[in-house]
C-alpha cells in the first residue's frame, strides 16, 4: 500500500479516530497523522500511547497543511468543529467526518467550509461498545462498510481518493445519498440501539428482579442488548437528536408490530407467532452469507474462561 | 468425574439434548445414554453422527430402565411427552426437563407422572440460534447457569444428584421458585427475544430499505438482533404462549419506557437521553465482571474472514 495523503488530521480522538490511526499505520496510508482532542486528558493519553505522530494542542495546528481532515467527534459537535478549523484549512484539502447521521452533519458543517476544500461526508459502519483514545484497534474496519455520502458537485478525483483511503484501512466502500443513509441507519442501527437501551433500562428498574439476577442470567438473550446499550452516551444522544424523524418513524412501525405480536400472545395465536419467527430467521442466513457475522455455534464465548 | 446416572434418556434430540450428550460423554457422567426423537429423520441423523449410545424408535423404549429422563422438547409438547412415557418410568427415576418456562411445565407434566419418580424441573440458560441434532457441542453449558426449580416435597438426595450432573456438564447450578423463574426469564430472555423478532420483522417489511441494504449494513447494531431472532420458531412460540402473563407485563413496562424516550427525542431533551444511556452502561460492566461475556473489543469478529 502506498501513501494516499501526505498529512491526515484527526479531530477528536475516540474509538473511531484511534482505530483509523492504527489502520493507517498498518497500511502506510499517510505521511504524517496529526491529532487533536478538546480534552487535555485525552491528548495526554494519546501522547502516552503513541496515538498520532503528533498530538496538537489546538485544532488549528492539527489541520494546518493537512490534505485530509477527518472530524471524529459526536454529531452534535460537528458544526462547531467545522467553524473552528475553517480558517486554517489548506486549499485543495478534503474535509470528511465519521458521523452516524449525515443530513444533519451536512447542514451543520457545509456552511462553515471555504470553497477551496472538498467536503465529503462519510460513515464507517463499525464500532464496539468501548470509547476513548485507548479503545481503538487496527482491524476495526476490516470487511466493514464505509458509506461515502457526497454532496452535489463533489470532485470525482477527491471522492475516489477518499474511497481508496478507506479501502486501505480494510473497509468496503459504498456511496449513498444522505436522506437514504439516515433512513437505512435508522433501521439497522439507530432504532435497534434505542430499543436495546430501553430494555436494559427496564431490567434495571424492576425491583422484583434484582440487578444481580439480571446480570447472572444475562446469557439467555439480554446479554446482547447490554453490549449495544453500553455504547457512548454522548454519541448516541446526538444521533437520536439529529436523526429524529427517521428514528421516530421506524420506532412507530416497531411499536405497531410489537402490539400485533403482543395481541397474538394474549389471544394465544400460535400460528401468527410461528409464521413471524420463521420469516425473521431467513434474514440471519443472509447476513452470514454476506460475511457480516459468523455462525460459529459458540459465537463470542470462546474467550470466557471458567 | 465419575458416573452419576447409570442410564440417561434424552427425549427430543435438538440443540440442548445433543449438547447434553456430548457434555455427558466429555465427563463420563452416564453409563449409557439413550435418545428418542419423534421425527424419523432426526433419529436417522442422530444414528449417523453417533448422537446417543442407542437411538430408540419409541419414547417408551428410551426411558425403560433409565434412572434419569430429561424431556428436551418445546414447552408446549412437555405434557404429551410426560403422558407417553409415564407408564414406562422406573421406580426411583428422576424426570427432568430443559424448558424455558417452568410454572406451565410443572402444571402440564406433574399430573401425568407416577408417585414413584422424582420430578425436578430444570432450565439451562444456554443456547445458540441453531437448532436440530447436529447443532449441539460439548461446551455449550460451560460457565452457564442451570436453574433447578424443585416442586414441593422434592427429595433432597435426588436434587443434589441432578445438581452434580449439571455441574459435571460444566454448568453453575442455582435453585429458584417457578413463578420467580418465569419473571426473571421474561426480563432476561423472553421479552428481549420478542423485541428482537419484532425489530427484524420491521426491517424485513420496509420497502424503501431493501433487504440487501439491511443485510449489508447490519454490523451497525442490527446484527445482534438477527442472531436472537434466528432462534427456533416452535420453541419460542411455546415460550410466549406459556409464559404469557410475565412476558406481557415486561413488554408493557418496555413500551411505557420506550414512549418516554421517544418523547425525549421528539422534544429534544438531550439531558434525559444522556442520563438514561449512562445508567444502562453500568449494567454491561456487571455482566463482564460476572464472567457472562467478554469485553474483547473485536468481539466475535475474529472469525469473519475477508
Amino acid at each position: 500500500m502506498s501513501v494516499i495523503y501526505n498529512r491526515v488530521a484527526l479531530i477528536g480522538l475516540g474509538l473511531i479516530a484511534s482505530s483509523m490511526f492504527w489502520a493507517i499505520k498498518r497500511a502506510g496510508l499517510a505521511g504524517e497523522v496529526t491529532g487533536y482532542a478538546r480534552s487535555e486528558a485525552t491528548r495526554d493519553t494519546a501522547r502516552r500511547i503513541g496515538l498520532c505522530d503528533r498530538v496538537c494542542d489546538t485544532a488549528a495546528e492539527a489541520v494546518e497543511g493537512a490534505d485530509l481532515v477527518v472530524m471524529c467527534v459526536p454529531v452534535g459537535a460537528m458544526g462547531q468543529v467545522a467553524a473552528e478549523i475553517a480558517p486554517f484549512l489548506a486549499a485543495g484539502a478534503t474535509v470528511s467526518d465519521v458521523g452516524s447521521v449525515k443530513a444533519a452533519v451536512i447542514q451543520a458543517v457545509g456552511p462553515h467550509l471555504p470553497d477551496h476544500v472538498h467536503f465529503i461526508p462519510a460513515h464507517p459502519l463499525a464500532g464496539t461498545e468501548h470509547s476513548g483514545p485507548e479503545s481503538g484497534f487496527a482491524t476495526l474496519f476490516d470487511n466493514r462498510w464505509c458509506l461515502l455520502v457526497p454532496v452535489d458537485g463533489t470532485d470525482a478525483a477527491a471522492l475516489d481518493r477518499l474511497a481508496r483511503f478507506w479501502r486501505g484501512m480494510g473497509a468496503n466502500v459504498d456511496k449513498m445519498e444522505a436522506d437514504h443513509h439516515d433512513l437505512v441507519l435508522a433501521v439497522t442501527s439507530h432504532a435497534p440501539h434505542l430499543i436495546a437501551y430501553t430494555m436494559v433500562g427496564v431490567a434495571d428498574d424492576l425491583r422484583r428482579v434484582t440487578d444481580s439476577e439480571v446480570i447472572k442470567y444475562s446469557a439467555a438473550g439480554f446479554r446482547d442488548f447490554t453490549r449495544i446499550a453500553a455504547s457512548d452516551p454522548t454519541m448516541w444522544r446526538d444521533v437520536f437528536l439529529t436523526n429524529k424523524d427517521a428514528t421516530l418513524e421506524i420506532l412507530g412501525r416497531f411499536t405497531e408490530e410489537l402490539f400485533a405480536l403482543q395481541r397474538a400472545i394474549r389471544t394465544g395465536d400460535g400460528d401468527h407467532l410461528h409464521a413471524y419467527f420463521t420469516r425473521t430467521r431467513a434474514i440471519r442466513r443472509g447476513i452470514i452469507e454476506a460475511g457480516q457475522d459468523t455462525d460459529a455455534p459458540d459465537f463470542g464465548r470462546a474467550k470466557v474462561g471458567r
